[in-house]
C-alpha cells in the first residue's frame, strides 16, 4: 500500500469566533493547508470532515458539500460523526482512500462552532455524544461521566485531585507559546485546586474550554509528493480505530478504556513500532483525568502508571515523554471536530521542528503520536507519525 | 482488490413507528441481516452506520458505539453523513475497507427516526440538508427546491405534470405487493394531478413520504465468504460518488445532475460495465423529477429522455428498464438514513428472486444499481450489484 504523505497543514486560532460562520473558519484552514501544500483546491480527489454539533448550532447538515464549494472544489464529500472523535476517524478514512488507490490528494478537516451557543446550550449539545436514554436522562453530563471515572481510577490506582491538577498545568504552560491555542495563561496548582468545583474531584481547571475552530490536512499519496516534488517528509504511517460502549453502565471497568488500546495496537501494528518507539503524544484530555488514560491505553504506561508520570512530571516538555505539547485540549482548546486534526498538525510541525515547542523534543525524535476520543472513549482513534526522508 | 459479497440483509418495514426508539429500529435490521448471514456479532470487524437527524429527533449524536452495542458488538463505529444519501455513503466506505483488507466482516447500515417529529419540524429539519445561509434562510424548502429543478427541466427539456405523474403511480403500483413499503395504496394519474399543489408543479403526490425505518447489510469479503460456506452470491462489483454545490445558485444548470454523473461513471468503471448492460434500477426518487434527474445523471437516459420513457411505461414493471421496483422512495419510504441501504437490500433480493417483484426481472438480470442522493443532489452514490456464483 502507498505511502501517505502530509503535505500541507492549515487551521485558525482555536478560541471564541462568534463573529464567523462555520464555512468561513473551515475555508480558511483549508486554503491554508492548501497553500502550505503547494496545491490547488482543483487537484483534490475528495474531502473527508468531521463536526458535531452544526445541526445544532448552524442548523446545518450536509456540510460535506458546502465546505467543499467554500475552499474552491467540488468534491465526493461526507462528514464522518464519532462525537469528539470526529476528526481522528475523519484523517482515518482518509488515509484509507489514499492507500487503496481511489484518490491521490484528500482533504481532511474538522470545525466546530460552539461559542454562539451559552453555556447550557452547549452543555446540552455536548451531551448528545453521551447515551441520552441511559445517562443523560439520568443527569450525567460529560464533566460528571469523567469525575466517575476519575474517582474509579483513585480508588484502583490511587492518586488525587493534586496530581491531575500537575497535568492542567503542565498543559497551560505548554499553551504559552503557542498563539493558536484559546488559553494563553500560566495557572498553578493551587490555583487548580482552589478552582470552583463542577463535579468532584474536578475544579473548573480540570475541564477544557468551549472553543470554536477548524483544522485542515492535506494528505496525498507518495507518488503524487513525487510527482510534484512535494516539501513533504512526514508520513501517516499507522493508523488504529477502537470502539466501546456508549454508556458507562455497560462496561466492567470505568479506569480502563480498551477503545484506545484497541486502536493504539492496530496503528502500532500497522507502523510496525512499539510503544517505547514513540517519542512525544498528542492525547485527549477533555479532562485532567482523560490524559491519564489515554496514556496507559496507548500502552504508554502500565494502568495506574500515568499519574506518578504527572505527578514526577516525565510528560512535561522537558520529561521523557512530552505530552501535549501543544496545550491540548485543555489550553489549546476542544472545536470538537477539529481537535483530533489539530492534533495531527501539532505532531507534523513538531517532527518538523516549526512548531513554538519544537525545542522540547530531541533531535533525534522521529516518532509522534496521536490519540483523540469521544464521548467517554466509546470511540477512539490512533495515529502515528514518522518522519520520512 | 478483494469480491465484496453481499452475505446478509435486514430492515424492518418502513412507515411510522413513532412509538419505537432508533436504536431498537437498527438492532432489528442489524440482528435480521446478522441473523440472514449466519454470522454471529462477534464476528463483525467495522460498523458504518448512516443517519441525519438523530441529533435532533432523538437527541442523539455519537451513534456509532449505540448501533454498534444494540447488536451486541463493541466495534470501531462511525456515523456517515451526507444528508439522504447517507447510507450510500456509509456503504461505499464500508466496501473500502473490505477491499482494503483492514476488514473482513463490516456492518453497513442506516437508521432515521422521524414520525416523532411533527410536520413543521421535520420539514425544518430536513431542511438541514439544503444550504442554511443561502437557500433556507430565503425560504427554499426541499420541495421548493426539487419544483424549481422540475421547472427548469420543463423548460428545457419539455414535459409536463401529467409526465411526472406516472412516476408517482408506478412506484405506487410497484409497492402494493412490498409488505415493507410505507405506502400500499394504488393511486391513479387524476389524483396525483388533483393532490393538493405543495410547490409548482407538484402537488402531495409527487413527494416521498416522512418515514421511520432501518436497513442494515452485512458485507463481506470473498475469502470470508468461501472460508465459512456462506450462501453469498450477489457482490458490490461497483462504488461511486460524486459531488455538487449545495445550494442550487451556484449550479451551472437546474435540469442536470453531475454528481450522479460522476458516482456513476466511477462505479461503471469500477465494475467494468456500461449503461447498457445495466438491467434495472433503484433510484432515488424523493420527488417524482428526481426520478427522472437520476435516470439520466446514471447515463439511462439522454438528457430530456427519461420523461418520455416514463411516459411510454419503459421503466415500468414490465418494461424495458424497470425502475424502483420496490416502491422507492416514493411509495417504500424515505427513513433518511436507512433509504440508500435499503435500495441495495431491494436490488439483492431481486437478483435472488425472493423479492415480491423478482417475476418483473428476466431470469437473465444479472446487474442492478443503486443511486442515492442528498439534498439536491450535492451528493450522490451510485452502487453496481451482480450475480456472482
Amino acid at each position: 500500500m502507498t505511502q501517505v504523505y502530509l503535505a500541507g497543514t492549515g487551521m485558525i486560532p482555536f478560541g471564541s469566533h462568534p463573529n464567523r460562520t462555520g464555512r468561513d473558519m473551515f475555508a480558511e484552514a483549508g486554503l491554508d493547508a492548501l497553500d502550505d501544500a503547494g496545491i490547488a483546491p482543483d487537484d483534490i480527489d475528495e474531502l473527508y470532515y468531521g463536526n458535531f454539533l452544526g445541526t445544532i448550532s448552524e442548523n446545518q447538515g450536509h456540510q460535506g458539500p458546502i465546505m467543499s464549494e467554500a475552499i474552491g472544489a467540488t468534491v465526493p464529500a461526507r462528514c464522518v460523526e464519532s462525537a469528539c472523535a470526529s476528526g481522528g476517524v475523519a484523517i482515518r478514512d482518509a488515509v484509507r482512500a489514499i492507500r487503496i488507490g481511489d484518490a491521490d490528494v484528500v482533504l481532511a478537516g474538522g470545525m466546530e462552532r460552539m461559542s454562539n451557543m451559552d453555556t447550557t446550550e452547549a452543555t446540552d449539545g455536548l451531551a448528545r455524544a453521551a447515551d441520552n436514554l441511559y445517562e443523560v436522562r439520568a443527569g450525567v453530563t460529560f464533566p460528571g461521566a469523567y469525575a466517575l471515572m476519575a474517582r474509579a481510577y483513585f480508588e484502583t490506582f490511587g492518586g488525587n485531585r493534586e496530581d491531575l491538577a500537575h497535568i492542567a498545568v503542565k498543559n497551560h504552560d505548554n499553551a504559552l507559546v503557542n498563539d493558536h491555542a484559546h488559553l494563553q495563561r500560566e495557572i498553578t496548582v493551587e490555583e487548580v485546586l482552589d478552582a470552583p468545583r463542577i463535579a468532584e474531584p474536578f475544579g473548573l481547571y480540570d475541564a477544557c474550554p468551549i472553543s470554536d475552530g477548524a483544522a485542515a490536512l492535506v494528505l496525498t499519496s507518495r507518488a503524487y509528493a513525487a510527482k510534484h516534488d512535494l516539501d513533504a517528509t512526514v508520513a501517516i504511517t499507522g493508523s488504529g480505530h477502537g470502539g466501546d460502549t456508549l454508556a458507562l453502565q455497560d462496561r466492567p471497568h470505568l479506569a480502563k478504556t480498551p477503545a484506545t488500546r484497541t486502536a493504539a495496537e492496530e496503528a502500532y501494528d500497522d507502523a510496525a513500532i512499539e510503544p517505547t518507539d514513540v517519542d512525544f503524544a498528542e492525547v485527549h484530555d477533555c479532562f485532567t483525568i482523560a490524559e491519564v488514560l489515554a496514556l496507559e491505553g496507548l500502552g504508554l504506561y502500565r494502568p495506574g502508571g500515568a499519574i506518578d508520570a504527572a505527578r514526577r512530571g516525565e510528560t512535561c516538555r522537558d520529561g521523557n515523554l512530552p505530552v501535549n505539547l501543544s496545550g491540548g485540549l485543555k489550553a489549546k482548546g476542544h472545536p470538537v471536530g477539529a481537535t483530533g486534526v489539530a492534533q495531527v498538525i501539532a505532531l507534523k510541525t513538531l517532527l518538523e521542528g516549526v512548531h513554538p515547542q519544537s525545542d522540547a523534543i530531541d533531535d533525534t525524535a522521529t516518532i509522534g503520536i496521536a490519540q483523540n476520543a469521544g464521548g467517554t472513549v466509546a470511540s477512539a482513534t490512533v495515529h502515528v507519525l514518522e518522519v520520512i526522508e
